[in-house]
């Protein structure tokens, strides 16, 4: 049988690569840009000074990164009005560090648009990995034409190599003296931007051979949204489109439970070791239970605790009839449970240490063997696990012999453990119950209007930072709701010192939920209520047009204090 | 530390309990109301008059279902204008039964708005079950405002049971007479249906005191897709719905893999034995490889053969430089697997058969003696799958000491096979993979526009079907593109013969993808060009504003062969 050719099979072959009716309306739609850089209707870079917040670097960092803490004095710069002297000549590489995140491609616009036709983009390939190797190539307007406003990294792919050891550092310097680059705009995480206050640092001068070096800005990326620094990094970009897709799900399961009236579902969501996603896909939805790894640590709750309490709760609906329900469990909970982490780093030396003895052991011997091994306090724990996550633990590891604790189903664990201890509380209680993990579907999704407005703007602020003449700031913007305000965060005085792999690192702390934050507290004073009766939401999928088009993440309004969750970047709209 | 209370969030807990802003913003959108019910302005009833095509039943089926072929003739209803007499004083009860679909509340709406002020329409609590017991109360113009247009069958809820004994039959009799009801509306998937047609010839007459009967109309849900009628049932509500949600997911995973540059994501898509579900997300998103359960078949293709096909097309575009890629899996495929579910009945007998002989052997040990126990096809079978499926299929048993073919994670067992053949192939190919499976998330999603407006008038259809006295039809819309148009298809004269649980059942047969359709056609004449290349496409978040919010699903529109995606209920939009 033959394909009959028809009017619309014409049309479906054209909505082919990218094409998609949706994708072909979405690049049409104009962008939000900030007051700051409209001068006098026409798209203009700002310049920059030192604003009135000063960061207090840690001193052991400060004399590690002596041009950059000299150059910055730890002052936060601030959008000070259009650029008079016009910037020309520039050679700028773009590229993207870690996982991809919703809006990477609207910072290369925003940066190309800034830059102008008399400096000149280049799109570094696949990540740090693709700048080492010099795999540059010009970004053009028909290229910008193609990726606005779309989501995914995959203009120029990504990957996750750290430019650390000198060996490293010198290749990238060759390669900016090769192909004449003036600076550098790396797109990532707390990681990335560790990486590129480095960079900053390393190539602060003598790079080029007239002695000037090659400038290194960083762009806030992280679906996790454990990027950001108060009211001057109110969220890195991809968090609100990848929590608007996992609450659209999350919503959907409480609508389904409230249907079929006879599921719990154990939703473990996506964003590493912090809950900020959680959190957001929580106060979006008002789930059952939701599970804030912060809040375990803090209280020192144990595993045990935490199957108690959901199996009481789900006890509890039972007497009203409600045999359903959804626990959100962040990706992160696990590391987060007393002792855990250190337990598993002992158990990866014991196995290594005991490679032998463990051999030709079924688990069952190799358990039995291994927990004499461990540090009391561990031993205990390890044994007090379930039967199943103690086999997970003893054979889930990568080729260093590391267990890889993000791939540790808490989710499936939970709920085996809740139901056998429902048993054990109340045999006539019926508990029945799926598993989900929500991730990697949305780090790609398509670019909110929030990301996709924040990220031009992003762009245009790390363009203008470069044509400012800066080096080892991060792009940011303030004031969401207001009319955002573009800022330049020194990025060395913000690195901490932090073990890492067993040795001390300066890096970019990781911003966790804070237990005294609105957004937090919020949560604190509704989910009795929500476990109680069912008062769900669905946000539905996000909107591009329409009259909920305009919404940020509710943690992030709550907690900078904004009156309202519409967000405005351009303050005429 | 206390919530300090902001406007922000008094504005928060107004939007809990399904007031999300875009749950409000929704339940103020118009639907779309076909022509024929709107009789000079006002939604009126419309009368049938049987129109050009008539089924040919089962003679056998025929012969169970008198009362209902005698008044149908096996001739399918078209709406003939609007009706003239005045119907009031009829009571209605109305059921949602099996899985949840988006959709279910609009045709509860439009059913209510039909019958209007004067007649009444009863909800009936979780399903059939509730039914049996008399579970009924009066819906109301404000239960109407409060579920129109939202997803889910949680205003009702839902269940599986089957009204099927003759002891069930007489409870419903009994709730009938008790609580005076005229007619039954029952909102159901194939099986749903059937069990519709079964109630409406059982009630067919002699349940009043008068003598009267009670009618029963079905209204075709599922999110499978596989209750189709070509012309005269397009598709069943909620597919539209749920594959938009699918495909949007799918859609973001093909970004992400050409994004990060390493993963083959494996994907399972609900929607039980047929592809219609994978097909639709197929054609939506173009991913690398897409299995075809009712094509698995037709070729007679063995498991090896699929890991070999996938297997080669990753070696080949690892020679090109991609390590990455999507693959399909339709929830239903191990079921086509040539000789698989008689192999596993024969396993399941023989597991029952030599329960005691397997007590106390381990799995392995169980395997051989299990081999030479089956027939040499199935024992052959068995031996040539991958370990860890082997080991699966020994364990998952439910109560019954039965394997749920739709719990074995096909996904899982794909990809594992794939990475071992590749390794066989060329063990310098790089295949790292993911597995996931999208299913419940999608059953309750927001309806989208299509389905709102379809489920609307198929409630609205129902409805009519009541007033114009009918008994034994399901309701339905044919010619989606150009103004739909109301007909009554009758249910008995669908019903076939099939094996179900070993014994001959009289069943509505479900409708699988045909592989001589234009939609599989499609896909069969693009598939080559999609594994080599990335032609992916991302359909984004399903729209409820704006330039893309009103497509129909592709598959539909194809088999029909309409002329676009656009769908139209009101010939006047």
């Amino acid at each position: 049988m033959e394909l009959e050719r028809t009017e619309l099979t014409d049309l479906l072959a054209l909505m082919e690569n990218g094409h998609s009716p949706f994708e072909k309306a979405i690049r049409a739609m104009k962008v939000s840009v900030c007051e700051a850089f409209k001068k006098s209707g026409a798209l203009a870079p700002v310049t920059f000074l030192p604003g009135t917040r000063t960061l207090e670097p840690n001193p052991e960092v400060a004399e590690a990164f002596p041009n950059s803490i000299a150059a910055s004095k730890n002052i936060i710069l601030s959008a000070s009005g259009a650029m008079t002297e016009k910037v020309s000549g520039k050679r700028v590489a773009v590229l993207f560090s870690g996982g991809p995140a919703a809006g990477g491609h609207n910072v290369l616009v925003g940066l190309k648009e800034i830059l102008g036709p008399t400096n000149t983009l280049m799109g570094v390939k696949a990540g740090p990995k693709g700048l080492m190797k010099g795999e540059l190539f010009e970004i053009t307007d028909d290229h910008v034409k193609g990726i606005i406003n779309t989501g995914g990294f995959d203009f120029l792919g990504t990957d996750r190599t750290k430019i650390e050891k000198p060996d490293d550092i010198d290749k990238v310097r060759n390669v900016c003296r090769e192909q004449n680059i003036d600076a550098i705009v790396i797109i990532g995480g707390d990681d990335s931007n560790t990486n590129a206050a480095l960079l900053a640092e390393k190539l602060f001068c003598d790079v080029k051979e007239d002695g000037s070096g090659v400038q290194v800005i960083g762009v806030p990326k992280t679906i996790d949204g454990d990027l950001q620094i108060g009211d001057d990094l109110p969220i890195s970009f991809g968090f609100d489109t990848a929590t608007k897709i996992y609450a659209e799900k999350v919503g959907n399961l409480l609508r389904d439970t409230a249907s079929s009236l006879k599921y719990w579902h154990f939703v473990r969501l996506m964003g590493r070791s912090a809950s900020h996603v959680t959190l957001e896909v929580a106060l979006q939805t008002h789930p059952t239970i939701t599970l804030i790894s912060e809040e375990v640590r803090d209280r020192n709750t144990t595993l045990s605790e935490i199957v108690d309490i959901i199996a009481l709760t789900a006890i509890e609906r039972a007497k009203n009839g409600l045999n359903y329900g959804v626990v959100l469990v962040p990706e992160g909970l696990i590391e987060f449970i007393p002792g855990f982490t250190t337990m598993i780093d002992d158990l990866n030396d014991k196995m290594t240490q005991f490679k032998d003895d463990l051999g030709g052991k079924s688990v069952r011997e190799q358990l039995l063997f291994i927990y004499s091994k461990l540090t009391q306090d561990h031993g205990e724990l390890l044994e007090s696990l379930p039967e199943a996550i103690k086999f997970m633990l003893m054979s889930d590891r990568d080729q260093h012999g590391n267990l890889q604790v993000s791939k540790i189903e808490t989710e499936a664990m939970l709920s085996h453990e809740v139901k056998l201890r429902i048993k054990e509380l109340d045999g006539n209680v019926k508990f029945e119950y799926l598993n989900h993990f929500f991730g990697y579907e949305a780090r790609c999704g398509a670019s909110t209007l929030f990301d996709s407005s924040y990220t031009y703007n992003l762009g245009a602020t790390a363009g203008s930072l470069i044509l400012d003449g800066r080096t080892g700031y991060m792009a940011s913007l303030r004031d969401l709701d207001k009319g955002a305000k573009p800022l330049g965060i020194p990025i060395a005085s913000l690195l901490d010192i932090e073990m890492r792999k067993g040795k001390p690192a300066k890096v970019i702390e990781k911003a966790l939920v804070k237990l005294d934050s609105p957004a937090f507290l919020y949560l604190k004073s509704r989910r009795k209520l929500w476990a109680e009766k069912d008062l769900s939401s669905s946000p539905g999928p996000a909107q591009f047009w329409g009259p909920t088009s305009r919404q940020m993440p509710k943690t992030v309004a709550l907690n900078r204090k904004y009156n309202s969750l519409d967000f405005k970047f351009d303050a005429d709209e």
